[in-house]
């Protein structure tokens, strides 16, 4: 994405860039990195981010939007593209409503930004995660147990919806429809009529309906997150009182984020930089790039970041053919 | 795929399978295998077809049609899920024009059809080309030798153009645009500038200005195809020749076409799989299912088939701003 | 293995086999399946075993070495090819020393078997973590957070070593060296001061320094293991508790055993079934094969299962090197 | 291996280090990059190497080896390790007859040193190998074409031995044994009657009994290398001409050299690099560092590049166990 904008926007347009490092931190504190051709050589197979990030929220420093624009206006900067989520992309709306010229870029590995088909870095997320179902299928084969594998989506269940249908799981469990511990006890029972064993994907923000878990669901850590390992550590546990089985659990955790990216994921950046660098190019701000069928538009800011998307009723419905 | 059609049609509708085996060649013949539940087990993760292949055209057979409506009814079939690319499903059409129920599945790795935004196959052709590129960065970062990739694309250049702009090449040609040779040399001479050798993705069926190249092209093999190694070799003698730095083909040839199918493959089939039986029991025939965005939809079989979806001008042009 | 075993045993020595499923559980209740030249067909690339495990102990079981001669005679078989690792070759020892043939076959991804350099198995789960780790480390260059990665290994800290030191690992932590935490943190804190994140990989079976960490041990579970998750997760936590960082685990588990094995794996388990069924054609019993250097040998079953073979204070100190 | 050395070098025995660029054309030019911590951060995952590589060679250039001196002396440097294969260990070898203070360390894909049962390079190259062949049986289950695969491998056939093994090729050719077209395309045919087709490794220095083959081996070409695609390229149409299939070629060419290394590469090479620094510490020069079963040794540079190490008879007889 970054080699994209600055190889188009140096070789095409002209342009000179500065790298804001770690999120919104780097614009709050006004700490950059040079950007020219030579920063973005072979970052392309590289996943992760060359510029840091950070979870500061310059919307909740005090005066944290005018410094931005200080360190803007102090760098010579004339436009901002942004890169992220919806925290990311939230933030940059303000700053536009405020007369910061943004352009936004989706990056996220949860997928669930409105206004396009998909965000960069979901599809790498979900190949590494059908890569390690593709391998507990192995275990499922020979060893009798019910297997789990704890993805990533703490909102959104789009990583386990996907990851769970592209490796055949018989159970996926995804935030936005509280799961049944009883079915879910029923498909791995049934599942150990056959000679293999049930493999489970569930999303780390996933949860039984109410009152139905005798354990405790993780709580928060000191930063604010379902300790990793929750769920599925918690459904393992559950599913060996209820069935007698025996249970283990895969927690991916941060290895989803990175490595090399996906052609997909790569073309996609790709597209989105130059459709950026073309936006700014344009003086067009307040917008976020977006894919849309194999077309790169422009969305606005504000669509974009209004809720967040979920997995409908009907893809849900449409995986749980394959439940059991 | 076979296995969504397979499990929705039998577990949901009730419905029986028979497969015929090896494209055409299995309706011509009557030659069938049982489709059930279990057959269909722990296929997701491979590739290929379970089914066969071949290259039998029955429009080409005296009274192959006939044959094969015989042999549907025979075989007590009433509906035919046709999975293939522009031959299979152009077969498909005629053979609904003349009253066999057909539902098509677009499967190519060459990503030539058209009415839907992708193929299942060209995902995993050009994760699997992206990736021998990736190597070639190596070898282009400590020695100094010109590689070439040679990809599959005989008509169509879409695995180049996405293999070459996710892997980084110096220089993409395809079959839509005729190449100048003088100027891939020029882009060749540059790059060895830098401390980094190019590297040139070359569609199988991409070809100079016409008169330019002293070596001839691969004749027609026996089979009707340009040999594999054709334009690849062609072109390292011809970069060797014109600027004396030593050049290297690798001819990726059927690797692409195999292995573990990507999760972006895997859920795209499962999801046609779920659409073309949903289409069978709609009674909805003459289509072929096909993605729009994020949606799964039905469209024509004389739209998808009426001429090869190739590489817009737009698209090749954005990936121009990368060559040299 | 079994590939290799049924090959040469068919197609040059003119042998018949069956094999027993599940662990000692199919020679214990008599359960066989066949094993001739069309079973072991396609197998080579895939991982796991195709007759299944089990943790049934014969020697636990009142009159198990009885059943198990009976149910050999009674299958018509001369000679038993016993494959796994401590236990599996531990009872097939016993049963030799009561006059069963028998040869073994070094099968565990701990590579925890003295007498043979390597196991099989090991090599391919050393590289599912190192892919792992060098996923972790992208997210360690953007991210400012510990990241753990706990891989297989409750007695022997192989893998840990193998794949801290080939992912380029700050702290390998095994269970041969009870860990100092205060110097794990250290290794944390410096590395912080650089711009990357600490990446520590763990052992299961690692543990600290008696009454040094405050967290409890995760207990046994029902099926007397240490549960996954355990002593990666309690680090995590005593590392944010002592320095203040964020920690976040990936608990690999089963995905270690499973996928397509290595290219040195299948050549290795290639040659042990050949030198195996050499063995057996040779009437040699009561010996494992084994690898040394790059040949196949035959050693004693006793030699092999007297004690584990653990990682030697020499290579972890070399490992120690590239600590902090 | 280079971050080993350093990382060791400095931080253990407080040694620098300069780098010479592009094998012996940096000793000999005097071009030298500076090697410390910095430099060899982030460099474990990636193949290749740092500094580049050349074909010079010292010994046939006038005056070579005393330029070579002088700007060792000139660089203030005490020992010299040198990375490669066999003509750079020869060069090596000559060096410290003639005083230099050398360790060599054997690098090299073709696996065709002396006095060390692996080099480092070659484990990669047999696993790049292997995924490529796994791909192509996807191919061989549904069409019905010979597929060949060209490795490296032009005076030993290792590559083609381990790959062709661990992948389940149906023939393994390689240079050290001449083969038998006729009997090559029995091997093809006997396979076709089977429901899969066949597969054939073809190491690139392979050829066929003498007068064999009506079509002439590619000739040399101006750099003295076989043309790559040469003997694959033959072999499809001698096949295709013999027995009326067709017959499809993959070459792999460079992408053996590159890409991230496996585990085992990556600490072998680490192992090495820690034995080579510490026989500079130790003052042993002459000396080559080896694998012998787990451990690192020293062995003289001479009995390492005497002869080529090629694939023993008893290797090759053990792999035709499986043919056809």
């Amino acid at each position: 994405m970054i080699r994209a904008v600055v190889r188009k926007g140096v070789g095409v347009y002209g342009h000179e860039f500065v790298g804001f490092c770690d999120g919104w931190r780097g614009p709050l504190e006004g700490e950059t990195v040079p950007l020219d051709i030579q920063a973005v050589r072979g970052i392309l197979p590289r996943g992760g981010t060359i510029l840091g990030s950070s979870r500061t929220n310059p919307l909740k420093i005090e005066g944290g939007v005018e410094k931005i624009k200080g360190n803007l206006a102090e760098a010579g900067v004339d436009a901002l593209i942004a890169i992220g989520g919806e925290d990311t992309l939230g933030v940059a709306k303000q700053l536009f409503d405020q007369g910061v010229k943004v352009v936004g870029v989706p990056k996220t590995i949860d997928n669930d930004l409105n206004a396009t088909d998909y965000t960069f870095g979901f599809d790498t997320a979900v190949n590494i995660a059908v890569e390690a179902i593709d391998r507990l299928h192995t275990t499922a084969e020979s060893h009798h147990r019910a297997l789990i594998c704890e993805v990533m989506g703490r909102h959104a269940g789009w990583i386990a919806l996907h990851a769970g249908m592209a490796g055949g799981a018989n159970v996926i469990l995804i935030p936005e429809k509280p799961f049944d511990i009883d079915r879910v006890c029923a498909y791995v029972e049934s599942r150990f009529q056959t000679r293999y064993a049930p493999i489970i994907v569930v999303a780390e923000g996933a949860h039984p309906i109410e009152g139905q878990m005798t354990l405790q669901a993780g709580e928060l850590d000191a930063f604010g997150h379902v300790r990793l390992g929750g769920i599925g550590e918690m459904l393992a546990k559950e599913i060996e009182k209820r069935t007698g089985k025996e249970a283990r659990t895969t927690v991916l955790g941060h290895i989803q984020r990175g490595g090399t990216p996906t052609a997909f994921d790569r073309v996609l950046a790709t597209r989105f930089g130059l459709q950026a660098i073309d936006a700014v190019h344009d003086g067009e701000f307040g917008v976020m790039v977006a894919l849309r069928g194999t077309d790169i538009v422009r969305a606005g800011l504000g669509e974009a970041t209004k809720e967040l998307k979920t997995v409908p009723v009907g893809r849900y419905e449409e995986a749980e053919v394959f439940f059991g």
